[in-house]
């Protein structure tokens, strides 16, 4: 176990789950009087090869520079948020964007989503196709909903899907892209596997439907040549890797969003939980009864997301005093356990969070004021890669969090974070 | 100010909101040992005018007929709630299925939802074209999701949009139908009127515009043209009449649906809270924690209904002691003053909830157990069309509430409703 490290002032400390688990050092907290703020991005909760881990990791950290560098231009979280997203999305690597999962007719059809914590706006787009970066219509979506109403007092939509969000987005200037140039070598040949996949899992279980019906006591006969096939799933390391970030600017306002390209091999039409309000991700600003600002943004099996509105429920339970604990028991009472997947054994997903507050106890800082910045990462896949980075470091931290050995993905969980003090006095 | 009937047994009462509704009396309770099961449906909240009121209670009234019909067959809510929808679908008078409001390009894209108290499940289909009946899509995603996962291990859809929701209908044997066929002359003059209001809109805006750049005080000149087009919103009456349901059949299983045709002149792919988890409708089951079961339908405009996730926050709000003040709070607190609607002047929408319990300190009941039901419904709008059934009752009871004289639609709402008793033993 490593401790948080000494520099960081922290009204709490995030402790560790003991057995699936362990605490990163915190970001460093060097305070430059300039740019503040702090963003985590993910690449997806799924399972992440070693091989691969180096590109993962990658991206995550472009990603965490371009956040930052619209936090130093004086950019907001929203703004911060969207440029993660956008190089998140353009990584050939992830599912998302260019790269994306092909659904079952080989097309890309993606969701995506983005909150802004201070209007409390949303914006999302799902199954869309012919754009290079569906977060930028999300984006786009959002903004148009705080211009006010369209001509003849028509409310304008904040979500929209499939071709009229294509053509909507066309019609606002946002960049096309043809279904090909998205397509990668990867995603196409991890097309061709699955549908073979698929293929033979459906012939062996149709001969097995035939010969139960004709001669039960023959079922055990195909084993040989189903088994692997039948129990085998899509590509796992390709179907789980939505994207996200989780930004807090030097005001303290908080925004989240996340895209993705869905499941591999989805029915065209299909929707994730990255389209879904309160589900794919949560922003929110304190206020009122709100001691803390609260960004979460998902990433998994996206049907189990929607159904459990894992990213609003995390944020809610942020709101109690230990986030380390209130996140642990979020993840086990409203996903693995929770009563909206009672006949699911198997519940993979995964978030990253982070709650901050200003710290009005500080007697040190006196022209500006501290923010304490709480960041997680909880997940119950074998894997989830996260990115963090602070205005004020150099470069950003990643990292690929794994289950522990002997954890079962899907019933079991890690959960992991740090804590940063933003802006505050020099010692 | 009307008192409930003396006939019915309630542990509380649902007491009238002084300035703004009134308490109908409760269904009859008459006891036949054999069926049980209550229906409340809406034919929208929206703007009914009295020449058209007697469309809208007769189409309601047959729903509550097919839903009971169903319940006495002994279906379960699940499915006495589809019948409802189906209904309420057909009219070509709501704005659902048949009749539904046409977009910007005069097609029309339906969304629908329907959740299952019981197994908490759900199924949802937006921006849909082409089929007669989308509750149906709904209702069939939900149960194929029962069913367990796909070939090769894939989670099967909860939600599915545009085109290919419609392959997949069709795939599952769901009757398809034209454009044309479920276009009707009210909406097609609707369609043309709405577009004309908007064209003028537009051009009085671009004059405006031009005119106040280049001269700005002659702003007013523009008033008596275009007044009436710029402040005239597309027709309302139309284009919030969405229809739902909802059910508890004799076991306690609650269910609920939605169904609607969005807003008139909507861009196309736009999809609103009739297809959103959370926001359309909702269905528990009493649980452990909860000791009501609860059901809502929502209706009104649907991005307002989507940001406050509203049949999701009734639902909740219905486990306090009194379900009256719990829903007049949600829809004050929820709704009309939402900080997710903090720029909003005017907040339309609408909800029907239904919750129950079992009566267990009734000591009359002996050979069955009794179902206290309180139903609920309350809106913002000028007007919401309701009706309701039990399977003890010859026939539904339908009423067109209106906002109480003097009060600002957007701004205010009514409450009203009542409490029936299930299969207590006759006096």
């Amino acid at each position: 176990m490593e401790n948080l490290e000494n520099s960081t002032d922290c009204k709490e400390t995030v402790s560790p789950l003991n057995n699936s688990g362990s605490i990163l050092n915190s970001t460093d907290s060097r305070r430059d009087g300039k740019a503040m703020g702090f963003v985590l991005v993910h690449a997806g909760a799924g399972y992440h090869s070693e091989s691969k881990a180096k590109e993962y990791k990658h991206v995550c950290k472009r990603a965490c520079q371009r956040a930052v560098d619209r936090l130093r231009a004086g950019g907001m979280a929203l703004e911060a948020v969207t440029a993660a997203l956008i190089e998140l999305e353009d990584s050939p690597f992830t599912n998302a964007g260019t790269g994306s999962n092909l659904n079952l007719s080989g097309e890309i059809e993606c969701d995506a989503s983005i909150m802004d914590g201070k209007s409390l706006n949303y914006g999302a787009v799902g199954a869309l196709s012919g754009i290079k970066n569906p977060v930028l219509v999300a984006r786009r979506l959002l903004s148009e909903t705080q211009k006010g109403k369209l001509s003849a007092g028509r409310i304008p939509p904040c979500f929209l899907v499939g071709r009229g969000a294509e053509q909507w987005a066309i019609s606002h200037g946002i960049p096309a892209c043809t279904t090909e140039k998205m397509t990668t070598k990867f995603s196409l040949s991890a097309y061709k596997r699955n549908k073979r996949k698929m293929e033979l899992a459906e012939l062996v279980e149709t001969k097995r439907r035939r010969q139960s019906s004709g001669h039960e006591n023959d079922f055990g006969c195909l084993e040989p040549v189903g088994d692997i096939m039948v129990e085998g799933e899509v590509n796992n390391s390709a179907c789980l890797d939505t994207v996200g970030a989780v930004v807090v600017d030097g005001e303290g306002n908080v925004a989240a969003a996340v895209s993705s390209g869905g499941l591999a091999m989805k029915h065209p039409g299909r929707v994730g939980q990255a389209a879904h309000f309160g589900c794919g991700c949560w922003a929110e600003n304190a206020r009122d009864v709100s001691l803390y600002s609260t960004a979460v943004s998902t990433s998994g099996s996206g049907e189990h997301l929607i159904r459990t509105m894992l990213a609003r429920e995390c944020s809610t339970a942020m709101q109690a005093e230990t986030a380390h604990q209130a996140l642990l028991e979020a993840m086990q009472n409203k996903f693995i356990s929770s009563p909206f997947l009672a006949g699911e054994d198997c519940v993979l997903g995964g978030v990253i969070v982070l709650r901050c507050c200003t710290c009005e106890e500080d007697q040190r800082s006196e022209d500006m004021q501290a923010l304490l910045v709480e960041f997680l990462w909880s997940h119950t896949t074998e894997s989830m890669c996260v990115g963090y980075m602070s205005a004020q470091d150099s470069k950003a931290r990643t990292h690929i969090s794994r289950l522990p050995p002997g954890a079962v993905a899907g019933q079991s969980l890690a959960i992991e974070g740090g804590v940063c003090r933003l802006g505050a006095a020099s010692d």
